[in-house]
């Protein structure tokens, strides 16, 4: 169906990239993966253009010759959105690495999308301005692929999810086209929301070549406390009396036991003492601009603690202690990764409904016999569900688990949650989308994508 | 094109919805307006359905019969979103308007479209909850309408607008099919965002029939001050300065002389002395838990202030004179209406342009000889700019105007802003579409109308 990349298409590509066009074995190979599981897939060219107007050459020539192309930033993604499973182009992000301004007047941002999230969050606050969306792989992974996934967070209790930062895109369509999705403003009431339609839609609908973001002020103080349950549904409960005594956390993350104890053996660092009767902690977070009024904040924060039984509270005295803490919860995932095969579900429900999601992942852990870790941004009803291959074998692995997994995602959904919170869809969450939406929500989809991308060209084989 | 309507179509809508299908004559007629300038288009029948079910079957049978269909709320739009131009069917929420559920463990309401906004404000408020986006029309406006033309209002600029508060809809889709958007959590990467798509596209991709909103804890304080400027420009100017300080105040409104006085004269209000060399004021308010905190932030924007030459500044005193401040600035709209035939333009540029915005309208005023009178939520950079016509000719309104608006809009772009900031373009701002929007996005967003809509029956003639 799609058109094989020949030597042709190679003296093309070339012929505009120089040696920004790799198609040795080496470099396929190196980027046949991405941070999904243990998943490979070898493009057959991976492209690397620096402006605009070769993202659109190339896709103008790809959607002529029906070639696959495939988007991808700093491939740490988790549901496998950016490999390229029909092979041919993978474009990369890589050399569309500016920050090409920080608007202080208007505190915006426009930046091309190879930029690390981290790097543009550090630019832009040595002028004082925040940029909040900060995924686990912050250090590493590229706003252009938050952009794609929506990703969220720690921050995103308080300050929302990536889409909520996103004024304005400019995308190149599959055709080739350049254009801008909107504006750059915080209001817009001027036809259907083309920005908020990409954001997410994971490299399928166009690829983006520049960012607009909006900024605040950066908060100058952050309070931050690690709280040790007895019982993992405490911990879930007092998630919700926490934001019903008027508090917003800029930070409220759930760590079961293992998911603490497995990050403290992966970074070595066993500077908290964890209790075997710790089953799980929140890690909880204020931020703002004045020490009294966040110190006020915590102290309702802990007469709401007082009603459920907690063992004693730490207090981060110092940065150091607060990047400790931050760096255990961080590295959870990578930790679980270094354990054990395992499989991730971006489970999300209403806040309150968390204890009840953590009681059904373990009921059908129980059920179909897995262990799983469970950790993630409590704050906003995500759990990230680490189920544990250890010593399952892989017929149960590849042919039962998936049972299981779609009973989760039914309750999950019975809960009025979703599928992703923040990972997306990509490759690897495809079979369960039918629990997710109605046939006719799947049909609207299609339809979209259709009309940005009619020959499907762009990242073809993800989300449907 | 459309099929006309007659008498067996009328007997399906009465068999179906008894006496709430209305087709006599002074019904017709009083729905044959918004309040947008003075236009009317009388649809053949009013349909007020209650339920989602109806709903479904009214537009099964127009798509069969292709009848056109006309959703309206409260019809205080100000862009004639819900003007009939092609008859047919208008398809009023007003029978749906019960708030279902106010679930104050999630911080969430699932609410049917035709509840006045203010109601539900205050019905949520009840609980110590907030829904924050406030249209200056809240007391009459529904919840729906402020759905399909993504209302914004003066709260917006620190808790944004109406999407942002927008979970998951149930929609019907023009040949009856009923489905949900989304999901009710705060974070979502499942599928394309159907949701964001749906706000603010005015009723031309689907009929809502319910929302899911997210809400906060409702602040318990506010504080508000009222700040004549003897320029107007230096009144822009603050507005910037006072965010660059590091203050998110939860109202910043901009009026010029003339927005406040004719508000005094048309509200009989004159508690507040305006005097002559008032060129512009700026309405401020902070809102929070903590009065102390409030009042610390006052203070910084009284240190921002200082550098400007500013009139002595009104601190409200009381909830009173806070309700008089907000009543005097929610009724300029109504004053200018009520001074002259006008037309409404709802600018917005990045913020830090406004000043610029400004001095433009007043240039391309002075060039082809119209007045204005400026005011809006400056903190957003959406000035809303009334164009007077007073004793200008109905040639020159009809024929000249139309080009000042477009030199006025392409302005605005250049800026970095667009054409409608919280209004929509509905039937009136079409014309100048071509400015916001490149032919290939014209093109993206006719594609996604066919999609949702392939025959056209969904308020025809709107946006496009």
């Amino acid at each position: 169906m799609y058109h094989s990349i020949n030597p042709t298409d190679l003296d093309f590509f070339e012929s505009l990239l120089g040696d920004r066009c790799k198609y040795d074995r080496d470099t396929c190979v190196a980027y046949n993966h991405d941070h999904t599981e243990d998943l490979q897939f070898t493009p057959s060219v991976v492209l690397f253009p620096k402006s605009t107007q070769e993202v659109s050459d190339i896709l103008a020539y790809c959607h002529q010759c029906n070639i696959p192309v495939t988007p991808a930033g700093a491939r740490t993604g988790l549901s496998g959105g950016c490999l390229p499973i029909y092979g041919g182009v993978m474009l990369s992000s890589e050399k569309l690495n500016r920050i090409l301004e920080i608007d202080e007047k208007n505190a915006q941002v426009i930046t091309e999308p190879g930029v690390i999230t981290e790097v543009l969050q550090d630019a832009v606050k040595a002028k004082g301005l925040f940029y909040p969306p900060d995924p686990a792989s912050k250090g590493s992974c590229f706003i252009g692929g938050n952009i794609a996934e929506n990703s969220g967070g720690p921050k995103a209790v308080k300050y929302g999810v990536t889409k909520d930062w996103v004024l304005n895109l400019e995308i190149v369509l599959a055709d080739g086209t350049i254009m801008w999705t909107g504006a750059n403003v915080v209001k817009n009431a001027t036809g259907y929301n083309l920005t908020q339609l990409v954001v997410g839609s994971e490299g399928t609908l166009a690829f983006v070549t520049k960012i607009v973001l909006r900024l605040i002020a950066h908060p100058t103080q952050t309070l931050l406390m690690l709280v040790p349950f007895y019982d993992a549904l405490h911990a879930c409960q007092a998630v919700s009396s926490i934001f019903n005594a008027g508090i917003t956390p800029s930070g409220l993350e759930f760590m079961e036991h293992n998911a603490l104890k497995w990050s403290q053996a992966f970074s070595q660092d066993y500077s908290i003492e964890v209790k075997d009767e710790h089953a799980a902690h929140l890690l909880i977070e204020v931020d703002g601009f004045d020490s009294e009024q966040l110190m006020k904040e915590c102290e309702i924060i802990l007469s709401v603690l007082e009603n459920y039984e907690t063992d004693e509270i730490l207090f981060a005295e110092s940065e150091a202690q607060k990047n400790t803490l931050w760096g255990l919860r961080r590295k959870v995932g990578e930790a679980v990764k270094a354990q054990s095969v395992y499989k991730e579900e971006d489970t999300v429900v209403p806040r309150f409904a968390l204890p009840q999601l953590l009681e059904t992942v373990k009921n059908i852990g129980g059920k179909y016999g897995f262990e799983s870790v469970c950790y993630g941004h409590a704050g906003d009803g995500n759990l990230h569900v680490n189920i544990i291959k250890g010593n399952l074998s892989d017929l149960f692995w590849n042919e039962e688990l998936p049972i299981a997994i779609r009973e989760l995602f039914t309750e999950v959904i019975k809960l009025g949650g979703t599928i992703s919170g923040e990972h997306g869809i990509g490759l690897v969450q495809k079979p369960y989308m039918d629990l997710a939406f109605s046939p006719s929500g799947m049909e609207l989809m299609r339809g979209i994508k259709h009309v940005f991308d009619p020959k499907g060209i762009l990242n073809p084989g993800k989300i449907f």
